[in-house]
């Protein structure tokens, strides 16, 4: 199936696309609000249905939260599997006061549809689900290709990270494709190299009975607030090398063609100061911006709470202090090990004069990491370059989406992560919008990807 | 005038004195609360009346805030001028439904008596005028006394921070006798030898424009939340000394004989944990107790705050950190020099990326600092030698009264800190009293002491 049928059939069908796409944005399916599990759960019936009427078979898969819809239609054993993940959940829609129109009743105003999930994730499920649609129509889709939507993403993925395990046979296949993540820039096809993995910890200092006066107590009492200072400031050396030991010990190198791949989606120090407010000087010291932002770990203090922050002075020794720590990890770290490592870390540099108390301790999941030499990437580079005059961008992101770490990990197969979404998206925030352009982009490139196979 | 004439008086007159004292005490002259006002100037005009009563001449001071008492007797010009500095303002009630009978209303139970100021600070002034009218009485006053008793104390005292230069003259003396300090333990004579001085600082490290998400930035934005902690933890060398540049050069070297003397106020690492939960392992390694607590400036935080301390996760790196910071300090160091000196160091060794603001910054006063080798303190030991069978303990203490200080630069006179407190007095708690016994012990030694003069 060529390139210019498939542009036809968006040209033919676009009106019928945006129409069932519409439908597919009225459900309030919000995850993180509990009395909106109704919602969810007739959404994921509306798309069980929906697919259905494509031509797969399926149904929904029960969870401890929200249900997974599942589908299924079987391809010829020759090809490869393809697995599809996604998410038919939702943000939640507050400050409602500043959305234009209604975060439910989806309207195209500039080319531009606007909805609470217009674009994360349901726009993006969507142009992937008219993609099958219509290889399907053309006899095109020879692969074998399951679908996996869950409803609990934006709430973290409670259920389906517990039921996945023993659904290990079922998610069985050779390519995972990902369509929540977006473009470097407006036009330019971008496909998410890395994902880093990420844990987290809350630290506690204590010991004291109350705040002590630090007159009479000063110089004589350990002070937690100066104590969680002094831990914390252990943690990196004075280059902002992680000082915790066998850090990084399993990291996987990355290639030289890797890293000057990912260099692309560098920002300059001008860029990044306007969209943040500082320079980009955080992190290891002579290591460049795209190196530290997404191949190479981190740990970072979330905030850290004790005593005293209102306005004068209260002269007080605080009883006790507080710090929410998270690391990312990268290719080759196991988030479990590394966890201990910091524990074990945090426990031998604590002052033996307070109280340490480590909780809250979870792992998100391990990193993904891909090369550039593997064959879907290649793949995905090749349908890309036919469908963009601009060159691919390569991009190892910094941030995390654990359930594909953990997709990955069950299913076996090789994941591929390319998405269309753009900072003016607006996604978690009001007025949600994806453009006509942009979902036209996602569906070329899911039908000749497929297509392709 | 000897000791058993002093103590005939005491029985012979307790009943009358217990009556005015309890005048003194109906008074609601409460500071903090601006509503009280009217009842601090009632019970000023009240002290006054009294010590003209006595045979002073006086005149209320006014300040900013409430008046100050200001009585003076004039006597031979070859005695020492004596300077008592006390305050007739008084702490909060609250909680109020914790006391046992009415704060205004002075009740005596077991020997002692109840009320808000019973001791803190009009109990311990009111034996001092009473030993003051019993020397007069006796013709056994020799010495000029002025007397200052302020009404703001307990609120910072404001108005006569700011009065005090204005008052050079006036306040000029030889001996500045405070009452409102007290015992190591009941029943043990103690003069308190020093008292730290403080200074304060807020800083706040900032940039970001927003929180920003932890992994699309971790490793490339700089952390305000880790930066502070590094920041305050280079405050502090790995064993406790401050390693801010120059700020022990000033430092008065204490002899061996004083620091031997401030040992005997020392707690067990036991006595210390019953106290306060912790084992004294603050401060300077290698350095007792009693030299940590009186003898050794520190730098203190009294809280900091920085992005999220919730339950669970919030993967931010926050846009802002603030620390609260005081430090005491010692004999020879000038607070305004000192705050100079930190702030210095933050600048220097805070990280350019983010923005360093210094605010609130604040001096309460300069540390006081005595030897055992003063002959006034040679003199205050010799009059509780002859009226105590135990040692005399010498206590540098830890805290600050700034008022002090700078009263002791304006007059030019010796502090002699004497007090007959103790923790059982429940000062600034529900319930405060002040025991006959140490009301006694307070006019014997008042009274010796001034007719030794």
């Amino acid at each position: 199936m060529d390139r210019s049928l498939i542009e036809k059939t968006f040209e033919q069908e676009k009106e019928r696309f945006l129409s069932e796409w519409k439908e597919f944005l009225v459900f309030k399916s919000i995850s993180t609000d509990p009395a909106y599990a109704p919602d969810c759960r007739e959404c994921a019936e509306w798309l069980l249905n929906h697919l259905k009427k494509l031509g797969f078979e399926g149904e929904l898969l029960e969870t401890s939260g929200n249900p997974v819809v599942f589908a299924q239609r079987v391809g010829e054993p020759s090809k490869p599997t393809v697995v599809f993940y996604g998410h038919y959940d939702v943000q939640p829609v507050d400050p409602i006061e500043l959305w234009k129109s209604d975060p439910f009743k989806p309207v195209l105003r500039d080319g531009r549809l606007y909805a609470r999930g217009a674009q994360d994730n349901k726009g993006q499920v969507f142009y992937f689900l008219k993609a099958l649609e219509t290889l399907i129509k053309n006899n095109a889709l020879n692969s074998t290709v399951k679908l996996f939507i869950e409803g609990e993403e934006e709430s973290s993925s409670h259920g389906i990270t517990e039921a996945l395990p023993s659904w290990k046979d079922r998610t069985k296949g050779d390519i995972l494709m990902v369509c929540d993540t977006g473009c470097l820039k407006p036009g330019v096809p971008t496909i998410t190299m890395g994902l880093r993995g990420i844990l987290n910890l809350t630290v506690k200092l204590s010991g004291l009975t109350k705040d002590l006066h630090s007159g009479v107590h000063g110089g004589v009492a350990p002070n937690p607030a100066l104590e969680m200072a002094r831990l914390l400031a252990t943690l990196h050396t004075a280059v902002g090398i992680i000082a915790v030991k066998g850090f990084y010990d399993s990291v996987t190198p990355v290639d030289d063609e890797d890293r000057a791949l990912s260099s692309v989606a560098s920002l300059s120090t001008d860029e990044y100061k306007a969209l943040t407010g500082v320079t980009p000087d955080g992190g290891e010291k002579g290591l460049s911006f795209s190196e530290r932002r997404g191949l190479r770990p981190t740990i970072e203090v979330n905030g850290i709470h004790s005593g005293y922050g209102g306005p004068g002075t209260k002269t007080i020794i605080p009883s006790e202090a507080i710090a929410k720590l998270s690391a990312r990890v990268v290719g080759g770290q196991d988030p479990e090990k590394i966890l201990e490592l910091i524990i074990d870390h945090l426990k031998s540099h604590a002052p033996k004069a307070l109280t340490l108390e480590i909780s809250e301790q979870g792992v998100g999941g391990p990193a993904l990491l891909l090369s550039s030499k593997s064959e879907v990437v290649k793949r995905a580079t090749d349908v890309l370059k036919g469908l963009f005059t601009v060159p691919v961008v390569y991009l190892w992101e910094g941030a995390s989406i654990p359930i594909v770490s953990l997709f990955v990990k069950v299913s076996g197969a090789e994941p591929l992560l390319v998405g269309f979404g753009l900072d003016e998206d607006n996604i978690h925030a009001p007025n949600e919008s994806f453009s006509i352009e942009q979902w036209k982009q996602g569906f070329l490139y899911a039908s000749m990807f497929l297509a392709g196979l």
